[in-house]
């Protein structure tokens, strides 16, 4: 007997068929005895529509109007799931963002969970009832509507399985787990039975696109224990406690020494939404990063990787960085503003790369896995524009056509391939 | 100055263009200074969709679930028309059913308003600031959202005109006013500047299908003044209070009385959605009728008009009467049932009969009013199956086909055309 938050994306609640089958997996749970609370997004497209109301009715939209407007999405798949399990004999009732209620803070639209108050949520699943939470949705101080941005209802389940101590917080998506790679490029990959939460950020943040950044950080802060697995697949709707289908993203405490010395590298990531910037002739001098990279900063806008190379003259230097693609126009804009200051001769953007990122706590050495990574890549032609390393990831910046090749040399080369696929 | 609260329904809000003209509508009135709220239909097709979700997810939904889904929405549409009075540069909120609060009673899918604890929502409309309230919620003793039933928002509006002692009720719709017959079918019909709530409720209830019945009820019971007024002509987005273009809808101390001695008659109405039913070679005898009435009441259907002819034979009679065309077989089946214990001969639907009403305070004797009908329809070849009166009603009963020409016919024997019309 366990206490357990469940959580259903939008492409699971796409209509009243899916509805029905979310119910169903949802009972089963119930009928095993397990205590169950159920975080819902809206239908799939729904928010979509809304959002675009709010744009069409005035391009300045009020945001805590907004809040009023696409909250309604998640109330209104919350209403249709409690009827659904109903009809198959379930006790079970829709609690709305206000009623608990989910208080947050800052501001509207990207509003944050501060408190819940799970009290009689709690006594509700402890008699046998199913609570159903539209995600997303919370209550202001001022005692109005909040959303929590795009991709909140992820964040909802996990703040909701720390208010009500769960057991785990099961996030279905409409994948079936956290892979070693992404599995539509690499066919060898293999589905992960554990990860920590460290890995899965910097999976999430690198682009493996299965739960949104913030809930997992939410979810290494509060110690929730996550499983991601799959709707839409049968084995997701029939399995014990003992036997977990999908990927649990755990911290490391609970990852046991056999999970973590068996691979060196957990999983490999690519992100193609970042662009490079060179600088050339930047004055060599002190000060001189400085007067890059500040107006950005002011700008809002984020640097990831750097790499200074010595220019063809003496005294210069050319400087290369990434940013997000989408910032690569502001960036550009402010840079050129600060050409006087900064004193370099071109500016020469480049949306033609690919980040691959090598992730795994059993990191020892981070030159052992780059130089693993450089032969591999050398091996096959692949050139390596930069690179950059965390504490448990080391990160190359490579030419955007070779993603895919890049991703698969580094696969095998890290002893990751499953033995049995094609 | 005024306190105006303002009611719009869902053609009204059918979609973006359509809020922003609402839109212009109302800041035209907080222009002119008034203290303005205003209480918003979902769009116009969205309950159904909403309805058919709940009903698709279980034929046995549960109403306090149904009422989360459909009031979302109101929501909707509240949210949008904040932004969009925002955008014209207006203050704007949007109060939901339980930020009020909006107290109900009784049953989910079909609560009653019992309080409005409307002090916040005054004070936000004496600071300049329209608030926009979605119609047909509310928030029941436990905490969770209910809705009034179809059409409940005209009662919103009334009720919430109540709670801030609104000096008028604007009910905006698809006709600019009350007429004195459906102006579809008498080219001649007028729109009434006044009418009284007990007008209002025969023509309602009759089959103008302008306002909901019981809006109206709660308009008299509580004193609001209410004005019937079109949303789609220019000439309602622009007046003063000393010319008001709808109908006003008030009490009868109210009614100079000019407009009482004007005419005898205000207005006719149709109403096609009854059907007759006749039971022949009853047994004459007491308690005869009790039996064939008993069991239809037992089964909550609604007997309107009711005739008892002398039968063929001595100790026996014919019983003719109407129920809505809705439970005509539902009726059939009960009084089908119970043939033993009545003891008629044969049973006999009929659902070609409409029934015809001529509503007026001024009416001061029934015999006259009917006696006018009579010669009138008789002079036409329109024959009188059944008749019933009441205080300001006179109500008859003829075979549909005849229903337009005797519409005419009764709108020129009691004076009320048009004098300038076609």
């Amino acid at each position: 007997m366990a206490r357990i938050v469940m959580k259903f994306g939008g492409t699971s609640m796409a209509g009243i068929e899916r509805i029905r089958r979310v119910a169903q997996i949802v009972k089963q749970q119930s009928d095993a005895g397990h205590e169950v609370a159920v975080v819902v997004s809206a239908m799939a497209g729904d928010t979509d529509r809304l959002v675009n109301f709010c744009r069409e009715a005035s391009s300045l939209y009020d945001p805590a109007e907004y809040d009023v407007v696409v909250a309604s999405g998640e109330q209104v798949t919350a209403g249709l799931l409690a009827v659904a399990l109903q009809s198959l004999g379930a006790k079970a009732r829709s609690w709305l963002g206000w009623q608990m209620p989910i208080r947050t803070i800052e501001a509207h639209s990207k509003a944050r969970i501060d408190s819940i108050d799970a009290g009689a949520l709690t006594a509700a699943m402890q008699s046998g009832e199913i609570a159903i939470i539209p995600g997303f949705q919370g209550l202001s101080d001022e005692g109005r509507v909040t959303t929590l941005g795009r991709g909140g209802s992820d964040t909802s389940a996990v703040a909701i399985a720390a208010a009500v101590k769960a057991d785990r917080c099961d996030i279905y998506t409409d994948v079936d787990g956290v892979y070693t790679t992404d599995p539509r490029i690499v066919t060898r990959a293999q589905k992960l039975n554990k990860v920590t939460f460290e890995e899965m950020l910097e999976l999430a943040s690198v682009g493996a696109k299965v739960l949104q950044t913030r809930s997992v950080g939410l979810a290494m802060k509060e110690g929730v224990r996550i499983q991601v697995l799959s709707s839409f697949t049968d084995e997701n709707t029939n399995w014990t406690a003992d036997d977990l289908p999908g990927t649990m993203i755990v911290s490391e405490d609970e990852m046991e020494i056999e999970d973590m010395e068996r691979k060196l590298i957990t999983g490999i990531a690519h992100d193609k939404n970042e662009a490079k910037i060179t600088l050339t002739r930047v004055p060599d001098k002190p000060g001189a990063v400085a007067d890059i990279f500040a107006p950005l900063a002011d700008a809002a806008i984020n640097v990831d990787m750097i790499i200074q190379n010595v220019g063809r003259e003496k005294g210069e230097t050319d400087v290369t960085f990434t940013v997000p693609s989408v910032d690569l126009d502001r960036a550009m804009q402010v840079l050129e503003g600060a050409q006087a200051k900064i004193g370099f001769n071109r500016l020469i953007p480049d949306t033609n790369v690919a980040k691959i990122s090598v992730v795994g706590v059993g990191m020892k050495s981070h030159a052992g896995i780059a130089s693993t990574m450089f032969r591999a890549l050398a091996d096959r032609g692949v050139n390596i524009q930069a690179i950059t390393t965390s504490e448990i990831k080391v990160s190359v910046l490579i030419e955007e056509d070779y993603t895919e090749l890049a991703l698969r040399v580094l696969h095998t080369a890290y002893g990751l391939d499953a033995v049995d696929a094609a």
